[in-house]
């Protein structure tokens, strides 16, 4: 999407295909700074550190780093090496193993000699994919807003989202903001309303960042304030993205999407969730009782790090000293509070017959433990 | 209550009968400090800077504000000015202006000598009755945590519960913290969930701080936690204070109480609470459409203010610059979603009849505009 006029991507390769730059996620939204990744490690510890960050961007920068890797030495124990050190940076991402299994698959098994380019060629594959996916997610969402529109007759179409599914969490587009970004494009009177998403504030940092950047109007709210708006009518629709949806439809997400989905079910307002269809776990049901809700750091609740007013980026201390916290990063939305889901195949009812129709070739039960989600 | 053993209001007479004293909630958490009020202008700067705040306190302070003034100069144009003065301070504090009247009934009339006096006389009294308020609505309060502890056979009884309805909001035990108070007191094991409460985060600089200081087990978590733990069995009662009751028992109560309401009735935990009885406004029924809800200052949603890892205090600036922001002081949770109201005189249902049957002295209609909150 576009920052301030110039088109750009989260990752890319530089002119001089010796290495791949990323926008450095981890001083947003106060300096705007791009990094430059010329080795595995680069790579790994550009995951780790969370400079980039959103299931697919994770994805997209992993493969990046295989190639990274294979460039310095395209040995089998390179290729393994980069594999292990990509899968422990984000251990429990599911995009993140989805890629490196793919870079495997195109690499293994050639000569050295054609290794660094078959990977480059399957990255910039997977990067594109995510943007070709991420397109058509826009285009169904897009569909649904322009119904909302038409009845408002030149009236703002008032979006909430929550956290950052953004074109920042993945190579273009993102995916709650595809539809978003494709109305604002073609000049609908778009608006959005960015829960800021406590703790770690991704909404306010991410999202209003991003939104700002490309030039649509939104409004940053504490998480507190969804409830009230859509009692007085000031949204028409959510749309959320998700970390991962159930066979039956549950939406697991970051914490706060259920009270969001709850009021939007109390006053009549549509609650969609945006999605690919990696993000879908069909070896998983019950999202309630299957997934295990990763509890975070102290510290995510306990600080905020922001701007002080003569310019330096500070972190303060928000809760008493001696005060303990709980930091439970996702909640699950039972599927019965969501009206469609979003994807690439098109707006699908949150329900078995539903997922398995438009993914047969995933749909086939394949039992396995639950995991954690990242 | 307690602060490490000491035991404290947050307003009292100083000793020596000049000057009324006050905890200084501005520096809450990170720094407890207590300020002199010599002057009617000390007490109403300490309630327009909120140094004290919520509701009950405020009416003290004022009261103590007209003492003061009175100790100075005992004329009818004094005290008239100390009227005025003080209702300025939060012009839309419903406690404000019951307390200045009372204030002004318990003088008006005397003879110039016995006004300082019978001014204390009537402050004091004030402060007591709140006092004794808190004290019945944790009584009846308190035989619904003994229930919920009976079935619990031991294990902790865990209430969430938002901003700060605590004691440091009333003269002492607060009104939705009293139950727990003296439930914790009486041994039972309770332990609170605090929603850290964005914007102002009230949950975690007071609510956190008074129970911490008083020893009772406690977690502070951010705002989108709550469905989460209720989804999970890990909350037994939410219990929350108000801002409003309406005649038909609508609650206005801190911004995203509303969403905590939700998700107890869609998890079967009990919502109750907790109040004094002069909150509730029998001039408004429907919450939803009659009462206005005050939008405050961005920077209250735009900045947060904590302590640095060196101890200095610092306001730091946390979505991007140019991103506008809304700041929804109060929402309105609907009588449906209610289980019961806490009050000096037991535990109502949320609707008309239980309410003017309970207060059948104040049920009459006064037919009213509609008034903002404070």
């Amino acid at each position: 999407m576009k920052i301030d006029g110039k088109q750009m991507r989260t990752i890319w390769v530089e002119s001089d295909g010796t290495g791949a730059g990323i926008i450095d996620q981890t001083h947003l939204p106060h300096r705007f700074a791009t990094v430059r990744l010329a080795t595995l490690e680069d790579a790994a510890r550009a995951i780790k550190t969370m400079q980039v960050r959103g299931a697919p961007l994770i994805g997209a920068a992993a493969a990046y780093g295989v190639w990274l890797a294979l460039r310095a030495d395209q040995s089998d124990e390179a290729l393994e090496r980069s594999y292990s050190t990509l899968i422990a940076t984000r251990p429990t991402a599911i995009n993140l193993k989805w890629a490196l299994d793919e870079m495997l698959a195109a690499v293994r098994n050639r000569p050295r000699a054609e290794r660094a380019e078959a990977a480059l060629r399957r990255a910039n594959e997977i990067a594109e994919e995510d943007v070709v996916i991420n397109q058509a997610i826009g285009r169904h969402g897009l569909e649904l807003i322009e119904e909302v529109a038409a009845k408002k007759r030149g009236e703002r179409v008032n979006v909430l989202t929550h956290c950052n599914a953004g074109w920042l969490a993945t190579v273009d587009w993102g995916t709650a903001t595809a539809p978003i970004y494709l109305a604002h494009d073609k000049g609908l009177p778009i608006h959005v309303f960015a829960d800021e998403t406590r703790p770690r504030n991704q909404g306010a940092s991410l999202t209003a960042w991003e939104l700002g950047h490309h030039g649509v109007p939104h409004t940053v709210i504490p998480d507190n304030t969804g409830g009230h708006l859509m009692q007085h009518g000031l949204v028409d629709m959510v749309i959320v993205g998700t970390d991962r949806v159930t066979a039956q439809g549950d939406v697991c997400n970051k914490i706060g999407t259920y009270l969001k989905a709850l009021a939007a079910h109390d006053n009549g307002v549509p609650f969609y969730v945006a999605l690919p269809s990696p993000t879908i776990d069909f070896s998983v049901s019950d999202g309630l009782t299957e997934i295990p809700i990763e509890q975070r750091a102290a510290d995510e609740v306990a600080t905020m790090t922001g701007k002080t007013a003569d310019g330096r980026i500070e972190t303060v201390q928000i809760v008493p000293d001696g005060s303990p916290v709980a930091n439970y990063a996702f909640d699950v939305t039972p599927a019965r509070l969501v009206t469609g889901l979003i994807t690439e195949r098109g707006v699908l009812a949150a329900n078995r017959a539903a997922l398995a129709q438009a993914f047969p070739e995933r749909a086939e039960v394949r039992p396995k433990s639950a995991r954690k989600v990242s």
